[in-house]
């Protein structure tokens, strides 16, 4: 495609983001469609010759929109808030249009000092101690592996790098809370430490990690000639916003020597709140920290930044050298591939920089309490309403509820949970994540889109007792 | 921002992007910055308060697009070429406009469904099978590394997922040529397996792996007690291009019950070309192969379609399924999530759509077909010229090059070799990425920037010789 035709087409495609973003109210929350409708109307076979934009700017309206769900809509309650705030999108338009790749720092070093800068700059905001560094990575499930694959690599003292896993005559284990995110278990997993090498340590009834049971738990492994390697502590966990409390947990992790890890992908920018900073209390004694600025803090998705308080730990794991990539500066620059899985990397940092620039740290703050106020506000609606309970202390803007009618119990409880919700997500006017907590389902309104206000919330919850009554 | 700032400032960004394509050969290909120099020009801290659009655009031009290297340029010879085709560019731009995750299909129906689709006609157009399937990961260093858990954990019949590497007696070995790409090492070492437990086989004179080499090192590897694992062989490697021969490869992976995986991440593009289909001659007993759409194909960075003949190796190490992920069409449908390391993922398969709709297969096929003649024909000029080698086989569109004048030899004509590519870089006429064959530095020109033409090969090679001489 010529320039030229570019700028044509791409005034074009602007003005369809801006119609959609400036009309997404009125659509469904929740795509209607059916599995593999989509499928069957797309062609087969790739075509043999040009088709003309007009034809691609026509199948955006007839299968695009209509086929996904709407995440910047302003009820949306799934999930967890993934704003993809319009500034940050033309950070992202930049990035691409630039078609530059970091393979090295000379291969475009403003993609490299960038990110240095923008990920120093979410430091700040969050209030880390300026001994950290940080990268930005895909997401938070990329984020934990490299973590815990650099603690693998520290403990062995980096004989693993050479021997593999597989040189270890005591298995290395992993301590997560039983709330952790699926994420964990999975990098574990693929770490290759062992789902049954994976401890799920016992929560509070807040649903924050226990320090005894964790302590116990270390302990026993100790005793039976295991080996304990790492602890994930989420701040912030995706059921509930648990939190682990991260200062006597830091503790163990020093006393037992341990790589400590925090999962704080959705909570972690809540920090740039000083109300909310009593979360991070402690955080100075972890290794590595994933936030993920592509949830609630507005960066288009993908956008997680991992801070390493040792980079060198990253890079004695991560480094590659071969001669095609050696440039004459590698002393004196980042070459971020060594801090990370993928060799190639976009210019990432774009959307941030554009992001926190156009809205100013005040703009941000004050948007997120705009939304911590409307989860407290739905949190009281619903515990005076007769029958609802909210089941989990709102630390931020996730607000955990459920009907329970007298004389339902059980599954006949869960059916009735999930039904109201699917009703809720089948009418379009509003979506929520249902999930189970302590062993039964309730629904999880996760409140935080960019265009949320107060009656977005209200809706919600009209929508939900009128769901739950029929 | 709000829908209608967004749609001024973004006409104001196509148009930026526009002229930056429409101008780029007027700019020095290989970025003059000195290390540090653009961080130093950047606040240190975040704005409490909004900056204007003005402001950044005014950065735009005085620090970012003097702080790149041009990979869209013309006369951008480096690496390998990185084409982000205007089409595609706009592709990604309405995903990111929309905004949408793939957490599961419901988050997203149509995100999944196109990139079935999107997938299936790749798979078409390289001429793969039908029993191979498709899905869209970041870059080939993660797709590799995926394969390499997959075959980890298949060898194992799944054991490993419960009890880790850590729990095998007798260690896995990744056998791999001494050409791959360092993400193959990489990958292995990451994967757990432990640098010592890879294998790098032996090549041929035009640098393509020795299937009786591989034989002996597993037979031997065999005899001691080791486990061989898994083979990764290369469809072009990233030096040469050289081609590790399927066919006998693939009767040794079956013989011995190993995973084989293909590394066509650069060369794999080309297989849309029948004259090139002879370096696939064997692939279907392969069980993964990777190939960079986002290399010469045209798709916006990143994009990487990484195909499996059995996707049940991939979802039964990657697969997670909390309560809060699940749907009730669950069984029905594609749930990507479970097909690689990421929970998020963004909807790539529009710049896929976009590309391909925009182009046919056709006017791909003509463009690779140019730059594969631009190749030969440089190597013709290289050969006939008195003191120029040509030092291996033009199986596509790099052509590795060495001036060697009489005298100079070893570690002299590493000097020259690397001053004169630093000329040629230095002076921002072109771009080319220096490397070590047997040992000793050459420079590879890596031709196939959509923009190139006989001229800019002819500039280049006129570069070369001026800065060879002086
Ligand atoms: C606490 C927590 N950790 C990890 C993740 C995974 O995020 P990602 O999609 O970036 O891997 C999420 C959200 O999905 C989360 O809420
Ligand atoms: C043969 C080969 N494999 C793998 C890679 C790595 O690609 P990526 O950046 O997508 O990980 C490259 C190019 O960089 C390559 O040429």
């Amino acid at each position: 495609m010529t320039p030229e035709e570019f700028r044509k087409q791409g005034h074009r495609l602007i003005d369809w983001v801006a119609d959609y973003r400036a009309g997404i109210a009125a659509r469904p929350v929740m795509a209607p469609a059916k599995p593999g409708a989509i499928r069957a109307q797309l062609p087969k076979a790739p075509p043999e010759n040009p088709e003309p934009f007009e034809t691609i700017f026509a199948d955006i309206d007839r299968l695009i929109a209509p086929g996904i769900s709407h995440f910047q809509h302003p009820r949306f309650f799934g999930y967890f808030p993934a704003n993809s705030d319009l500034a940050s999108v033309l950070g992202d338009y930049l990035s691409t249009g630039l078609g530059v790749i970091g393979l090295s720092w000379q291969s475009s070093p403003a993609l490299t000092e960038l990110e240095e800068v923008m990920t120093d700059w979410v430091r700040q905001m969050i209030g880390l101690g300026d001994g950290w560094h940080g990268v930005i990575q895909d997401t938070a499930s990329t984020s934990t592996l490299v973590a815990l694959i650099s603690a693998r690599e520290k403990i062995s003292n980096y004989a693993l790098a050479k021997d593999g896993l597989q040189g270890e005559s005591a298995p290395l284990i992993v301590y997560v809370s039983g709330h952790a995110h699926s994420s964990v278990d999975k990098a574990a997993t693929l770490a290759g430490f062992g789902a049954g090498n994976i401890r799920h340590v016992a929560v509070d009834a807040d649903f924050a990690m226990q320090p005894e049971a964790l302590r116990a738990a270390i302990e026993a492994d100790r005793k039976t000639g295991l080996k304990p390697c790492a602890i994930v502590a989420s701040v912030g966990t995706t059921t509930t916003t648990a939190v682990d409390p991260l200062q006597p947990i830091g503790a163990i992790a020093k006393e037992f020597g341990l790589w400590l890890h925090v999962d704080a992908a959705m909570a972690g920018s809540a920090m740039i709140l000083p109300e909310c900073r009593w979360m991070f209390e402690g955080i100075e004694a972890a290794d590595s920290l994933i936030l993920n600025p592509h949830k609630w803090l507005g960066a288009a998705f993908d956008c997680s930044t991992y801070f390493v308080q040792d980079p060198e730990h990253l890079i004695r794991v991560m480094s590659t050298n071969p001669s095609y990539l050696q440039t004459s500066v590698d002393g004196a620059v980042t070459n971020y591939r060594d801090w990370g899985i993928p060799l190639g990397r976009r210019f990432r940092a774009l959307k941030l920089w554009f992001l926190l620039r156009s809205s100013g740290t005040a703009a941000l703050q004050a948007r997120l309490r705009r939304d911590i106020a409307n989860a407290r506000w739905l949190a009281e609606e619903v515990t005076k309403t007769p029958d609802w309970r909210v089941l989990a202390p709102i630390h931020l803007q996730t607000v955990c509820i459920r009907h329970e009618p007298s004389g339902l119990q059980g599954e006949a409880l869960d059916r009735h949970t999930l039904a109201w919700a699917d009703a809720i997500n089948q009418s379009g006017g509003a979506y929520v994540t249902p999930a189970t907590l302590d062993g039964r389902w309730m629904v999880r309104v996760s409140i935080g889109a960019i265009p949320t206000e107060r009656e977005d919330v209200a809706a919600l919850w009209q929508l939900a007792q009128d769901s739950a009554r029929s």
